[in-house]
Formats: structure tokens, C-alpha cells, sequence
């Protein structure tokens, strides 16, 4: 428990309104994005200055607090809920773009920052921030760099980690650790801004960020290719890759999905089709051009059906509502949904993709597939309802089908929603236990009350 | 000192051929390219299987043996300078190409793969390895990776953080602990990967190394622009990128270093030119041809007196040769060669350039100054006898004077070169206090006795 005395220490530090206390303000902020078991927070603050949040921090390491940073609470593996009788740091008071320097193409920003209006702001400016993660328009950019968001560009532009050109944040006792550079090239100390992303607030509290901007590219097209079999789908997405082509978004969408969100969204979508691609490449506009004929050209070869591509930005913006629109029309159709996120090298799609339809099989559960395509990154979704015991068991136990199926090819746990508390358990099996221990000692050293999120990324 | 029991268990483990503890094999793993004083190895130990290097890095740390790992030496801070009593392990058995994944687009490489031939080996497959650090005939991967190597490319490509995928280490158990994934997207545990770059063989000993490659650029073109005026050349650079042209490379070369480089080269470049700007396009055949064009048409703007593009591969190779030989041509003017990488934001440049021509005639010292302009990543070469005690003071003192102007700009420290022993003592100057002693609490939990490399980034 927080002591009177001790709320009294944040309130003379925040000012009274920031340090919230009330059982309906705690609730709001005992639960994230994950299907998980809310945990109530102690107390809620939101520092506006990096003084306010620096001395926050400070107070928490010295009376041995547990601290959870939230931006927008948007990831899917619980990294923002509290630990018991901790509190939660909002950083959606702290979100000014402090620059955005045009010739030497970086940006720096304070945490809370809405990673949309972040882009758009950059966009104003004529440059790009390509990382556009599926929460984009209400995460923020310091959650996005404590999970290493991806996005549907991570294919051909990569993810969060790749803009991320430097940073400073607080230690557990409220020092200011600067790390990284504002220059292209920098190599001055080691990279712990490197470490810092997808450290999931384990390790520091983000105060600034730099991050990377490019030039936007000149050109766009985008398709939509039907199909009347997955393999073929999942085999064209394969063929693109090894004609040396990068398109920078490549989605795949199963049959299931697709008549979900055609019933939610009405886009249009054809409700017979096994799987649809949706392909965008961008650059110059000869490339474009050269590209999109021989992504069309694979496509035919391995059968699609059909390949509508959008003759202006008002038909594109259709094609990509309706990716957009997977998630909540999947969510509409039973009372829970786990959205899953292992993640396999791009060439064994095909086999995950079948995979998947064994699982599902198996213990007779509704999973619709969707997502990343083009890097391996697909998001399968089942549809369930958690107070089932019986049913909750058995996703529980398709899941760890799931890990084990991409471990098996290759793959990975997590592409981009981030361990957090939900796979904190099945981390050893990826990486072995000695590998998960250095991660300790790490984090150890640097937080060795463990107040700094605990339990997320490497367990209690 | 090692016991002979020690050096008996070392030949145990590696065979008595590897364990070399002669004198003049000792002498030659004493020092590395940087203008450091040698030391002295106890042993030089040369592992040729995971197996055996892993026995030794655990052995190094059961005993508290100081152990620096080696590539080819050439990077240029002193980061592979032994420790006292320490032993050197040499990588360059351990030179296996694993795997090179053309659908996946990774490759898998022991540490001591040499850079170039691991870029032709990429090449022969039709993909593309852009980093190309100056000494990557000799360099190798791990190397590459300990020192977040750059080169020419950075600009486009960046460098070598940026197709760092992941990587299984030893601790300094001999653990291996794996990190990072094949995959595009990858969060799963910290990013130690990310961590373990640049960190110049301080936190553990690289095993294997997954790196990322991309479909090469279809077309490229090169030219060179010269001119009468060196601040004509750097606005030339920023004009450049504000025009949101991103050359694959953009070097700057002025007149000191343009009369060396042809008395020691011959490749015809004209001797009277203030300053010349080497710049490489690349990308689709249209895209080149339009950005060649609008670099031309920039050049021109700022009164380049000639440009001249090189009309095929030959007079392509002419002008980088002529840029590959700048180090080697100043390094025959005089006994001792002082190679400077403190890099500054782009925009930059011709501030940095004038603040350079400030240093040297403070100091009455010769300063060539060549390098990566369009990444802010300039050589300030200077060009000095070590002999020469009172030189020698005036240049570590302009050397202290570069620094401030480069931190002075928003810059940093070293681009490309690392920190090692010669910038550990300026570390805190750029990082602070605090942020030294967070990287030192990283150090001491994974490296508790201090033997991975000692006295490197972080000091003793």
C-alpha cells in the first residue's frame, strides 16, 4: 500500500489533480489491450514536465514503488498492467513534438506523443515516418518504442527499432541517461539505446526521443488479388519476395476474415474468395509501375482469380478500410478474441497458414487469419468467450500449439505485440534459460528493487 | 601472468598449435590500426570451432584472465589493444558462411567471416550486403558488429546496426545466450542483440551473427563535382539532402587531401580544385537518371566548376579508387597518421569544415579532411611524427578541440571508429556522469570480474 504520506509526496510534487486515487480512475487503468486479469493500481499520476516525471520516478525507486508507464495501453501482451499496490505513470500529459529538423531528417519528441499525429506532422513538413502500427491513431510513440511496434510497412520500411536514432530517459533513481545520437552515424558508448526498445519500461522511463525520418516516396500503387485457394495466396506472397520485390505492405486475409469484415465494414469484399492479398508498392514512379506489373504477373501466375487494382487514392483508402477494419470485425463476433502474433520467416507462410488450419481443427475452434504477409508476420484470431471454462482451456492449449508450431519453423514468439506478461512464461522455450538469466542480470543491475514494471518480458 | 597449468588447459582445449605464446607472435597482436602504445599478450589463443571458443571464454573467466577478441584489428580506437596479462583470441578461424537465405534474405556467419568476401558471397546469390567499411577486404563480421562499423553507403544504407537481425554470444561463463530472431519482426525478450552492437567485445564473445540482406539497387551512377571553394562543396551536400535526394554516397575531399591522393594515386584529379564531392546514385534505372540529374543541376547551382560523370564501370572504379586511397596517400606524408571520426548532424558540414581550418592553423598542424559528407561522418586526418613530443601535444589538443566542436554542433564523439581507449576519457564529456555509470552497472552484471576487453568504452 501507498502511505498517506507518501501520496502526499507525489501530490506536492504533481500538483493535487495529477495524482489520482479514485476507485473509477484506478479501474481505468488496471487493464490493458491483452485478455488479462486486471490488477488495480494503488494510484494513478501524470507528471507534465520531465522535472515532474523524473522526480516521480525518483520517489518510486527510493520508497520501492512498482512502476508501470502507460501511453495508450494499446498492446496485446499486458506490458502496461499495474503490478499490485504500484502505480501507473500516464505520459499523455508530456506530448509535445519538440522538433522536427527537416535537413537533417530526425525528430525529437516527448513520450506521449500520438504516433498519427506524429506522422501527420512530419508529413506537413514533407517527410515520412514510415512505422504504422494498427493502434496508431491513439498510441503513443514512447509506448511504440518500449514495444518496438512493427506495422503493415515493416516489410519493406522495418519497425520502430529502425528509427529509433537515440534518447534520453530516467533510471530508477530519477538520473537522466542520455544514449544515441542525433547524427546518421554514431557509435559513442554502448548501444543501451538499442537495449531500450521493446524493453517494455524494464529498464527506464523514456523522457525524449530521436527518432529517424525519411524522405516520403513519390509514388504508390495498391491491389487487391483474390483467390480461390490459401496455398496459392501464400505461395504468390513467397514468389514476389524472391523476385526482388519489397512491396512496402503486403497483407494476407482468409476467407473467414474476409466475410467478417465484409459483414462489418460492406467494402465490398468477395464473400466466396479462399484468401485475398492486398499488395502496396511504392517509390519512384517507374519503379512503381515496373513493380506493380510483376507483382501482377506472379499473382496470375499462381491463380488469383481476380486482381482489382485501385485506380485513385479514394479506391486505395478502400482496399486498406478494410484491412483496417479485421480486427474489429473479428472482435463483433464473440465475446473474446485472442489476436496472436508468432511470427515465422516469410517463406514458411504456406506451412503456418496450413498449420493454423490444423490447430483450429484440432480443438475445434473459430480462428480467422490475417496480417503481415510479406514478413512473416501473420495474426491469427480466436474467437472465443472466456467465461467458458472448457473453451478457455482449450486456447490456452492452442496457443502453446501456436508458439510451437512457429518456434518449429524458425520463428519467433512475438513479431510485434510484445511479451509483457502474457508469454513472460514461455520466454525459455525461445531462448533457453541461460539467455533469459543475462536478460536478469541486466535488469537486475539497473533496477535491483524491481520496481520498474515488474514482471513483464522475463517474469517476477 | 598465465601458470603454466593455465596455458597447458588452454592447449587442452584448443590443441597446442592454437595456444601461441611466443614473443613475436605476441609482438604482432600487441596493438591494432590505432596510435596507441602496444601491450603485451600473455597468450594468443586461436579457437576454430563454436565448441573451443566457448571453452575458452568459459576458461578466461573461471581464472579471471583478461580476453580481447580479434578480428582483423583495423578498427581505429584501440578496441582490440590486450590487456595487461591478458590473452588476444583470434576469430579467423572460425570464417564459416553458414547459410545465405535468398528467399528469407538473412545470412548466418561465424565471427571471423571477412566482410568482403561475405558481400561477394551475397552478391553471387543476387543479393546485397550495402555496409562497407574502408578496411572490409580485411575486416570481419564480428568486427563489424563489435564496432557498429559504417563506411561509404551509411548515407542510404546505414550501417552495420541496421542488418544486425540477432546473434548467439557467449557470456563470460561460456554461455551462449541467443537474441534477436530470423524474422522481419522480432520483440521477443530485450534487445540484447541491439545491446551487444558497437559494444566492442565488453559484454560477451559474438558465436554467430544473422544478418540481414536486401535486393541490390537495379542501376547506379557516380560523378564528380568539382570545386573552387570548399563551402560551395558543403552547401552543395546540404542542398542535396534538403532536396530530398538520398545518394547511396556523397564524400568530400578537399584540396590537401586531393593533391595527395593524385601524387600517390595518379588518377588524374585536378590539383588546383579547393574541394571535390564524389557522389553515387542509385536505385531504379528512371529513379537514377532523375536524382543524377538533380544533383547535377545542384552542383551547378553552387558554382561546381566541372562535373564529370563517369560514363561506364571503369571510370566509375576510378573515382571511388581515387577515394579508397585518401588514407593511404596521407598516411605516406608523415611518420604518424591521426585518423578523427567525430561526426556531427549533416547539416553541419560546412561548419565543421571552417571550424577544421580554425583548429589546424591554431596548432600550425597539417589536417587533410576526406570522409562521408553526406552523413556528417568527415576524417579530420592529421598528419604528425609521435616522436615529435611538443607536436604531439599540440595534436592531442586539437584533437580535444575537434571534439568540442563537434559536441558543440549537436555531434558526437566517433561515427564509425568506436570508442575503445582512445575516446574512453572523453565519454563522460558527451554522455554525462550518470549515463556512464548506467552503462558501467550493465558491464558489472554480465562481466563481473571485468575480464571481457577491459578498459574499453567505458574505461578501467
Amino acid at each position: 500500500m501507498i502511505s498517506g504520506n507518501l501520496k502526499k509526496e507525489f501530490e506536492n510534487l504533481l500538483g493535487e489533480k495529477n495524482v489520482m486515487g479514485d476507485e473509477v480512475t484506478r479501474m481505468n487503468y488496471a487493464y490493458d489491450a491483452a485478455v488479462l486479469d486486471p490488477v488495480m493500481p494503488a494510484l494513478v499520476l501524470r507528471p507534465d514536465s520531465s522535472e515532474q516525471l523524473g522526480a516521480a520516478i525518483r520517489l518510486c525507486g527510493e520508497h520501492g514503488v512498482p512502476a508501470t508507464v502507460r501511453g495508450a495501453g494499446t498492446n496485446l501482451s499486458g506490458g502496461t498492467i499495474p503490478y499490485k499496490n504500484g502505480v501507473v505513470i500516464l505520459t499523455n500529459a508530456m506530448n509535445k513534438i519538440i522538433e522536427i529538423n527537416e535537413v537533417d531528417m530526425y525528430a525529437i519528441v516527448q513520450p506521449g506523443v500520438v504516433t498519427a499525429d506524429f506522422a501527420a506532422a512530419v508529413a506537413a513538413k514533407g517527410l515520412f515516418y514510415p512505422p504504422d502500427p494498427g493502434s496508431m491513431k491513439v498510441s503513443t510513440l514512447a509506448g511504440n518504442v518500449a514495444e518496438n511496434a512493427g506495422g503493415l510497412r515493416g516489410l519493406k520500411y522495418g519497425v520502430t527499432k529502425d528509427y529509433v536514432m537515440g534518447m534520453d530517459f530516467f533510471d530508477v533513481e530519477g538520473n537522466l541517461i542520455k544514449t544515441g545520437s542525433k547524427t546518421v552515424k554514431g557509435v559513442t558508448g554502448f548501444n543501451v539505446s538499442g537495449l531500450m526498445i521493446a524493453s517494455e519500461g524494464c529498464l527506464g522511463v523514456f523522457n525524449e526521443i530521436t527518432l529517424k525520418l525519411i524522405p516520403p516516396p513519390r509514388a504508390s500503387k495498391c491491389m487487391m488479388a483474390i483467390y480461390d485457394s490459401v496455398a496459392e495466396a501464400t505461395e504468390s506472397v513467397a514468389a514476389i519476395i524472391a523476385a526482388k520485390i519489397v512491396p512496402c505492405t503486403l497483407e494476407f486475409m482468409d476467407n473467414f476474415t474476409i466475410r467478417a469484415v465484409e459483414d462489418y465494414a460492406k467494402v465490398g469484399l468477395p464473400l466466396d474468395a479462399k484468401a485475398l492479398l492486398l499488395i502496396e508498392v511504392d517509390g519512384h514512379p517507374a519503379e512503381v509501375a515496373d513493380d506493380a506489373a510483376k507483382v501482377e504477373e506472379i499473382c496470375k501466375k499462381y491463380n488469383a482469380r481476380d486482381i482489382h487494382v485501385a485506380k485513385d487514392e479514394a479506391e486505395k483508402n478502400k482496399v486498406w478500410e478494410a484491412r483496417r477494419a479485421a480486427l474489429s470485425a473479428l472482435a463483433k463476433l464473440k465475446p473474446t478474441l485472442v489476436l496472436e502474433d508468432a511470427t515465422v520467416p516469410r517463406s514458411k507462410i504456406p506451412d503456418m497458414v496450413s498449420g493454423l488450419d490444423v490447430v483450429a481443427a484440432k480443438y475445434g475452434l473459430s480462428i480467422g487469419t490475417f496480417g503481415h504477409a510479406g514478413d512473416g508476420n501473420l495474426h491469427p484470431t480466436i474467437l472465443c468467450d472466456r467465461r467458458d471454462e472448457k473453451e478457455w482451456h482449450k486456447v490456452e492449449t492452442a496457443v502453446k500449439d501456436i508458439f510451437d508450431l512457429a518456434l518449429g519453423m524458425g520463428g519467433t514468439l512475438s513479431g510485434e505485440h510484445g511479451i509483457g506478461i502474457a508469454k513472460a512464461g514461455f520466454m525459455a522455450q525461445e531462448v533457453g534459460e541461460q539467455s533469459l538469466s543475462y536478460f536478469r542480470k541486466i535488469k537486475k543491475a539497473v533496477d535491483p528493487k524491481g520496481i520498474l514494471n515488474p514482471g513483464k518480458v522475463i517474469g517476477d
